[in-house]
């Protein structure tokens, strides 16, 4: 399986995805600040891959503490957690993860740790985060399989794989778990501008598979609903509203809004780490903004001109309207997502 | 004003539209096979602007010929014309200025012209072609400005300027008509995947211009209608058949799906010579299939994986019930199209 992230004794470990598919190239993130850093710039990318990132960065960010003791830990914690927090604001993943690192902390603390079984117990808590993802794909791949119909022509936006996992995929989980049961014919990747993230990460992840894949452009996608060759769509999620309103990679509600007008069900795939019910709608979904660069250049050459300005928002909001069913690790939530989604946590 | 496609007396100058906005370079094309190529591999591109190139190809071809008659000279003109005319299948001007470069030649032979007539009557209509392409598009420019409102936020998809006409452009016609009337706030321009004319071409005219300029991925055009961003769109056209329905740059379509989601209206601006009442619909228009390497690549680095394949249609089809009206330098056609389109021809 495709190596995303490992930890290490004394380093996070990733592969560069702003490399791929020209070089692989392994980056070694020996603090925390590189571990946020890496966040930020990308080399690590995906909602389920960057909280677990976020979590062997707290992890890996405390090991190298030399606080004697538990109150100068806990200082030093809290800044390490902020840093990595500050990273990239809509993926709900990192924000959980950090929560969830936080308790384990907690629960050390108030159990009366030492400094040395806090940090074991951290780097456990982020190995556990790390190898629940994997296992959570592959069951919600599995979960998801059930609704691909034979000889699927599925098309699929952004890189919900290995690579924006632990390992598997989300919406590429679905599509391997499909193409392991033989109803797979085809994968259509939208390229996914600015960053590219279908034509480098899905499609390679999918060639390496010997999954069919043909890259299209995003304006692509909509003709080709229209001359009926594509039965289902299927993408990840960055952050799910408690109403089902869905945050992803930017073009995701324009597929979703092309889909709904071709009859093709459009599914979301995302583990529950994604589901955040303390967000009401997706209009309270924080978006952010990247560098003009990513638009204005691809790789060295500049493709827009001097004076003209940029508008690149990562990511946008699909209405639970246009979503036929989220795929989870504990089943497929359907419409009214208010209680579908509130009953996955019971 | 930009110098798109020149006249000279042995050759076709034309702007290199591959190496814009990075180089400014000028390709003199001294016979029709360069011409024929040079519309081929888009050194030249935009429905009306390949139309005068073509013209103008059979003009200089003619020119060139050794035929001491006019039995001689015909056979060479059909050759020429043909070859032009496999260029490329979907811009109907194209086939519309051989056609009239047809007729001249007709007429000339039948009145009993000298081949040195003929080939000064050729010049002159390719000329006219020509002229006529500027003068219409300054013309369809000011009837659409009116339905342009005070500080419009316009949305433009590909290049359909000052370099894909002879002059002015269709879209940017409206757009530049408009801005002389103090009505353009911004303009945001597409950057059309993947040969990228949006990023490349419409936001380095408009920047000259000095009209205000933000160029976003096809991917964020949808998302920028939800937030209440875009009053207008419009786009120009490759052929518009009798019902009305267009065949633009890939990724029209999805645009004007996604504008008649948000309420944003939806205008095509295109001169007569685009207008193909010969074909009833847009199942009739043939869509051109271009290279892979438009998709997997950008420059030299190559985005997408050995491995995987491409779908690279050219041109999609809109559906005239999404078009809100079809700017012509005749005036504004509205729905129903078939009685509207076929009125301008009166």
């Amino acid at each position: 399986m495709l190596p995303t992230i490992e930890w290490q004794p004394d380093a996070v470990v990733m592969v560069d995805q702003r490399k791929l598919p020209g070089q692989e190239i392994y980056v070694r993130c020996r603090t925390a600040a590189e571990v946020a850093r890496a966040i930020k710039t990308m080399v690590i990318r995906g909602a389920p891959a960057i909280g677990v990132a976020a979590a062997m960065g707290v992890a890996l960010g405390v090991r190298q503490s030399r606080a004697s003791g538990t109150r100068q830990l806990t200082v030093e914690f809290t800044k390490i957690c902020d840093k990595l927090a500050a990273t990239r604001p809509t993926a709900v993943n990192l924000f959980w993860a950090i929560e969830r690192m936080k308790r384990a902390f907690g629960t050390a603390v108030q159990a009366g740790a030492s400094v040395d079984d806090i940090k074991a117990r951290l780097e456990a808590e982020a190995r556990a985060i790390h190898d629940e993802d994997v296992e959570g794909c592959r069951t919600l791949g599995h979960v998801g399989a059930e609704v691909v119909p034979a000889a699927a022509r599925i098309l699929t936006h952004c890189n919900a794989g290995a690579l924006a996992t632990a390992g598997y995929g989300t919406a590429l989980g679905v599509i391997r778990a499909a193409a392991e049961a033989g109803k797979v014919a085809t994968v259509f990747a939208d390229e996914t501008r600015p960053f590219l993230q279908g034509a480098r990460l899905t499609a390679w992840e999918l060639v390496r598979d010997q999954i069919p894949t043909t890259v299209i452009t995003e304006s692509m996608a909509g003709p080709l609903m229209r001359s009926g060759g594509v039965d289902l769509v299927v993408v990840g999620a960055d952050r799910i509203a408690a109403n089902g309103d869905v945050a992803n990679k930017i073009g995701t509600y324009t597929v979703a809004t092309m889909a709904h007008a071709h009859g093709v069900p459009f599914y979301v795939a995302a583990p529950l780490s994604t589901i955040d019910l303390s967000t009401p709608d997706g209009d309270h979904i924080p978006i952010e903004q990247r560098p003009p660069r990513e638009v204005t250049h691809v790789g060295a050459t500049r493709v827009a001109p001097e004076g003209a300005s940029v508008w690149n928002p990562a990511f946008d909001v699909t209405p639970a309207a246009l979503v036929a069913g989220i795929i989870t690790e504990k089943g497929i939530a359907r419409a009214p997502y208010a209680e579908s989604l509130r009953a996955l946590f019971d």
